[in-house]
């Protein structure tokens, strides 16, 4: 795993603790790590123990080298978009089998973004990549991966807009990303390139695979992104614009069954009910959400939580919940590799 | 003044401590703090020092005969809606001048929203209304008095529709408005009739004065609002659907032109440009755009904050930035009552 | 179990959710919540779901004839102290067995205020007190049940002086104990009571059981008391003044001894080790360090937490972590009512 | 003035703007800063705004090249420790005046840590230092400057011991001095090398001048720090043990006589009173406190406020809270400048 003392890095330490489909054979990070045993190198942040098995591990260097030494069958990739171009690229050549968190690959017309319960057919495009045996599989960005949820369902009723603001919490910067002084108490309204990853990579997960590859949703998707002094959970302000007036009830029919047709319980990282809908009224609210669930199962953080529907002439507004770091990162490209996996398609 | 210890009440202390034209005879608080002089009364919250000349003035009870017993002109209310009713109502019958931030009658037809540099005209609805004498003018709720100033320098280009969702700080609930435990590193995405209000509001002060009343604007307006942990300060991301392409410098003129030709900086409390551009790409921010204006000036917070303009087909996104209870209450009612007397209306 | 709906009741429930020894039979509350569901009636803060058991049990006013009304043997209460006085006294009178968060009975003579791991002796007290069959046994307040771990290790050593400095959360308030505009970004170096409580009970805790009642530990202790934006965990930095001369090695075995010798593993409540020694030189920090013991053990946040040990003369310097609603509220009174089981006090 | 980006800087710039007796002559940073307009390098964090004369000043880099340069008379420094040593030392040996917010040199021998109420003698020291002409005088750590003020006034009661715990503003970590991961909604109870500096500064400050240098203050100083999520304004926690029994209306008149005895009124930066005796039973806050005094004044946040005194046998307790980027730093180092000056020691 590369990338493996961030703070996604540890999520995926945590998520493949005692997992019984894959086995962690080898941890990387930076340069400055490299030789140390993990605890040492690892400033954890985790809202559980740090595993045992992982304590005494010691890193290797994210080096293209260190990576091929070890007989790895796939890689999964939590290192900044800046370092994972290349990488990824190679050790797809060698025959490894990538699911990768970065966003350097994700618009390549011939990598999947994929979300195995919004677009599982979507993995074929990674069998028919350049690459002879290994591919690059990417999950969407954070915000990304749990708006989709609150749009794959309703597509049937037709969408015309979406438009979605959001208040994301500052994990998703990373665990260095934002000075305190710049947030306690404070609403900053700019993430670099947020918007555009979302209005981008929504309109190609639910997308439509073609022969001639992923011909994106027609739709127009209207992202305006903010941080807010929250530390895990991004918010979701979402309006839609349908093609014709609508039910609400029907609507939220619609997720249920949504939810309960693609649900992928027998995958181990997969929630049992992707979509849960939150009957208070006063909505999903980061600090409550999440804990309010099994905080120990594999699948905590999994769900996305869909609250305070209300609608106006052919408009749907809702807000949406997701774990930034779990269903927006780790969890969202481990499931993917659970997926392959499931469906046969890694060694 | 109604309502004198709460939170809008102490920014209208603070406003009318040595106001060039206006001079405070009265103040008038709930039965519990009646009796008391201010000082003990108060729970001084505003970043400044409790005036003197407040400081051992009685307060009385906020009851019909109490304020009649006074002499007095013109009347600020900053009670809550629900008890202001039948007093705002029968002060006015009484021939007081009454400047309301209750949200009791400002659906009233009869009942101007005025915001001065945006709808000077309606203040003839005022003088049209039942009462002998006396009217009641009222000021728009918080998230409204900023949303007004995106819009209206825009009108020319044709609004079509328009999605506004809100991070409102936590004054804008009032003294005890919110619990710590429900906002300490969450975000609450439900304010009571908030959304309802702004929707309302926004269409009726934009609208047009004909001599049937006012004639609402034509475009729809969505909204959705949530709390954040956040002092003084709301923030509002705003997506104007416009009725054909348009160019950013275009806007961005016009925000300028109308600022320039609709400021009123004659009147003791008006800024002298109402909308600021913000040119940092990080766009405003509540923590430092309001201090980092001319902090002891009257007109402090009475500025709204417009930054991060982008535009997408005939979209237009836009981030705003207004002084909840400042230019979302006491500076508001405290101008609309300085507009009427420059137009001699008041006695 | 009295006081049901507040924060320390939550957690009650949550730790008698599958309780192996006691089941509940009754839950009470304000007039208010009578007659309500529980799920209905509560606002549920805990980072767990609302357990199944209690969804629909129907909440009773805690009245002494509706207690009394219902055949209890034990009574937990979480009342607030101002209406425990006369209702605890009575049911004790009436042969139940209270087990009381109050702080309203703590300092009378025959009330033991009792921590299992420190001063076991003194619940015989309660079997001595004017109650034919039932009897009052107290925990302690909050803050203390954390110093009294840091204290009573290291008697040996002879203390001459205590100084406690707190940095409490906002939970230790209550649900509606603290308004957000109070304490966001802010330190509020006032707790009603909290200094003498710490003052009182510390010492009563650390006395002698005699024949003529409890001694008082001969040593001053000396609180300063602040409320910060943390929601759960109090941080106490404590300096003791010894009698002689030491060695920290000294110090930090006798915290290891003291744990294992007086640790009760067998009480389904009680930490296996109830001092954790934080090696970190970063200290025990609210955030992070309940979060990173096993979190769905009934025994989660009971261990108190104690690190930055340091020493100057004859001064012993380090900060202490306790969970102020689980070890200092709810979690106390439970792991009492076990240990008078365990000892066969209760029928 | 070196270090003119930082938040030190930034308050230096703020409070030289129109200075009587002072023109900034020349502004050094680091050498990415160096070539580039003011406005351009900073991010201006301060609650007001950027100062006109400032904006189009070009940067120097801090080099002893650079500021020799220029002709200057004195420098402020505001660079990190690190930086300083070297830089200070050779300055001095030209010639110049520095006054230092480092703390490389403060332990220094013949390096006096003045702040004029306080020590004013000290500055005799550096009339003897080893330079030609110039001399090193150095502020004292924030922490610090707010304590000499709690003990000063009290020496001649007897002063024992000394406990201080502090509640340290993230602010006073610098611009980039703490990630938000980090401290939001928690308290980290450890500051590199800080409880040293207090102890080790206070007894230099608090010391004798004698013909041998200065002879420490004889008590006992013990320092715990902590950081809390507050932008500014450090909270300490006070226990002083005198010699005797006292009465707390002594102590409260020594420190009005001290503050009417040692305010420097007529120096432009210093308080007209340097201690504030807060009368609110809930004590001295940091978002409260400083806001409450002028706020345009130069001499804002130059006062220490003190609150919240008790006593109990020997042991006097009180809250002291201090403005740790004013008093603590760069207000620290002009007020120094301005004595200097005030008294003929500079050219």
């Amino acid at each position: 795993m590369l990338g493996a003392t961030g703070l996604v890095g540890q999520q995926f330490i945590r998520l493949l603790d005692n997992h019984p489909w894959f086995e962690l054979e080898g941890i990387f990070a930076s340069k400055r790590s490299a030789g140390k045993e993990y605890q040492q190198a690892v400033d954890w942040l985790l809202p559980c123990m740090l595993p045992d098995f992982i304590r005494k591990e010691i890193l290797h260097e994210a080096s293209l080298q260190a990576v091929l030494r070890k007989d790895l069958d796939l890689v999964f990739n939590a290192l900044p978009s800046q370092c994972s171009q290349t990488i990824e690229h190679t050790l797809a050549c060698e025959g490894l089998f990538l699911f990768s968190n970065a966003s350097v690959h994700r618009q390549k017309e011939d990598v999947p973004i994929l979300i195995p319960e919004i677009n599982p057919d979507h993995i074929s495009l990674a069998l028919e990549q350049q690459y002879k045996e290994g591919f690059i599989v990417t999950n969407s960005n954070c915000s990304t991966s749990g708006l989709v949820f609150g749009l794959k369902p309703i597509i049937p009723f037709g969408i015309r807009n979406v438009f979605v603001t959001t208040y994301q919490a500052i994990s998703g910067a990373g665990r260095r990303g934002i000075y305190s002084l710049d947030i306690l108490g404070n609403v900053i309204p700019f993430i670099p390139n947020e918007e555009q990853k979302i209005e981008q990579e929504t309109r190609k997960i639910l997308g439509t695979k073609t022969e001639q590859g992923i011909c994106n949703a027609p739709f127009n998707i209207n992202a305006s992104c903010a941080r807010v002094p929250v530390r895990d959970g991004h918010l979701e302000s979402v309006v839609v614009e349908l093609e014709s007036p609508f039910e609400l009830e029907d609507i939220e029919e619609a997720f249920v069954k949504f939810s309960k047709e693609n649900g992928l319980g027998a995958l181990p990282t997969a929630p049992e009910v992707p979509i849960i809908i939150e009957s208070d009224i006063k909505g999903p609210q980061p600090i409550f959400n999440f804990t309010s669930l099994s905080n120990g199962a594999r699948s905590f953080g999994m769900a996305v939580i869909i609250g305070r529907l209300r609608k106006k002439e052919t408009f749907l507004n809702f807000f949406l919940l997701v774990h930034n770091t779990i269903r927006g990162a780790a969890g969202a490209s481990l499931l993917n590799a659970e997926f392959a996996w499931s469906k046969q398609l890694l060694p």
